[in-house]
């Protein structure tokens, strides 16, 4: 998972093995972990003498602003770990915005004995993630809790991007006549946890989408598309972003199931397990709800580009008579997709 | 606590009285725990959707950026509570940087089982203490993870201030000769938490000192005041901090205890508990590096403002001969006040 980031740690894991309490407490020990460890990796920290905050200078005055914390069981699973889902959960959640990811924070609460490689191994993780989303760390905060009143390592991340466009990307901004294009197939991200946390073994392991978007979100703003919204598929899915949304604008959505790609091994895993991959989690997927004259341009785009190669259009946006969201299943039926009610997966992200 | 903002909730919490992981699940569940409770209390977030991440048109491209994750335990106490604290701590980082603090995330994470009159109660204080301290609450998050893999409630506030002038104000400015301010007593914070913790009855209760301090740091600022640097006195108390910048600006700091304002149950509880003051936590105290020429001219504006009321003058910074910070006991010994090695009290923020 650290192949580009991933040199001996500087921290004497040898003398502190596990995370005790008092690297959380403000005194020699956090230091030492703060200066060694994360400080090695996230450079501007040690710059400005780890100060209570950082000043930054801003390209623009318009801001995209978000915050996402992390408490997925297991940390590590084919794909990603908790690191990188940290870094490209926030980095999407600004690019959905249409910005540009620049900045972010990193939160974490860390369970007294944490074995100490995790961590680093999970930092090393956090830095090559955000290398690859061209973000960086500039700020952070350590906590830590005692033994059995948290699950190794929870996180926190916050980001500041900035917006370089006049676009409006919000859900009241859809149309009726809008097309939903889809980036990719589904449902990955989701049957990797849940695969890795019951031990299944699938033929081949499903490995996580997790991805960041903020380089081809930038492209397609680039490339003047008349994007009105876009909504990564995260917890609750395709049928939950596109329910909020639908709700949101106030019109009826209407897609049809043949044309949603969901890799077979997902598919076959989903059956197994009875989850449905329209509700399961993605981490790199997310939809676009733009012109009917752009579907073609941002389509090429998309194909293009290693985060968009199975995208495809899947649906439409209907008149203001109905706010729901409608799916023409496979054998030709219409098929009301509601939010899911209670809980298909927890500590998915 | 939430005297000014305590209206009925709106979310029924007869229906659901305690925290389901549903309520972080991405469903129907978790989209009216926000709606319902999170949006009726937090304005902005309603207003743009509950859209992934909010955009702001910033006063200045000079910010501040600053996250705190909040673990304290208990989670309420005399003068405050986790809300309460969430809002003051990520203020405060901003505050000492010279930043107007504008904007806050606010990122959940609930035990499974939690009272939901509980995580209402703190969300009227994160409102309250976000009213007094003039900031808003623009983007969140709610995770939930089972019961027994948290304490409740920890809370991840992160935050975005402006920088509205020239001053740099970090350790490495400060100066031999530079005179040390502290803005009241020490150690209320840390007392109040583990009294109240310890089920210690003191004759009269200490209440926690928690505060936003971005008021009067802003009055010093529009002053004209040669502030240097500006550290908030919380995990490892006035001592920790000390050292941290006395460490990172190559300076020795002498400072006399006779001059550090304690108050009497405070130090009477210390001395009872075996800690000391000047390593106890504070949530509303900070200590400024000023230009000699300018300490009467600080003195009577903290003196004025309700958040520096105590303020004095406790000690100076040394040439570069010594990077320690050296104490003038009470009776007339020099002591080294080092940096706490070991965990004096955790979980007190």
């Amino acid at each position: 998972m650290s192949e580009d980031f991933n040199p001996s740690c500087p921290f004497p894991i040898q003398n502190y093995p596990q995370v005790l309490l008092a690297h959380g407490g403000g005194g020699k020990l956090m230091q030492q972990l703060i200066e060694k460890m994360f400080a090695t990796a996230f450079d501007p920290m040690s710059k400005e003498g780890l100060h209570d905050s950082i000043s930054l200078n801003l390209p623009g005055k318009r801001i995209a602003f978000t915050t996402d914390s992390f408490v997925v069981r297991p940390l590590f699973f084919p794909g990603g770990d908790i690191g990188t889902l940290a870094v490209n959960g926030t980095v999407n959640d600004l690019a959905m915005s249409g910005a540009r990811p620049l900045y972010l924070s990193l939160g974490f609460i860390l369970e007294e004995g944490l074995p100490m490689n995790v961590l680093w191994q999970v930092v090393c993780s956090i830095k090559k993630a955000a290398d690859t989303a061209g973000v960086t760390i500039v700020t952070g905060d350590t906590k830590v809790v005692d033994k059995g009143k948290g699950d190794g390592i929870y996180i926190n991340t916050s980001g500041i991007g900035v917006i370089e466009h006049s676009l409006h990307i919000v859900p009241s901004t859809v149309k009726s006549g809008d097309l939903v294009i889809i980036s990719g197939d589904v449902g990955r991200h989701g049957m990797a946890i849940i695969a890795t946390r019951e031990s299944l073994n699938f033929e081949s392991a499903i490995e996580s989408d997790c991805a960041p978007l903020g380089g081809l979100v930038l492209q397609l703003i680039k490339a003047d598309t008349e994007i009105h919204c876009m909504r990564d598929l995260t917890r609750g899915g395709l049928a939950s972003a596109l329910n909020e949304i639908a709700c949101a604008a106030h019109l009826g959505i209407h897609i049809e199931e043949a044309l949603v790609p969901v890799r077979e091994d997902v598919a076959a895993a989903c059956a197994i397990m009875g989850f449905d991959p329209l509700y399961v989690a993605n981490e790199g997927r997310f939809v676009i709800f733009v012109a009917p004259q752009d579907q073609a341009k941002v389509l090429e785009i998309m194909r293009k580009h290693p985060q968009g190669q199975g995208a495809c259009c899947i649906g439409s946006v209907q008149s203001k008579s109905q706010t729901n969201v409608v799916m023409k299943s496979k054998i030709g039926a219409n098929r009301l997709l509601d939010m899911i009610s209670g809980e298909q997966l927890p500590r998915i992200c």
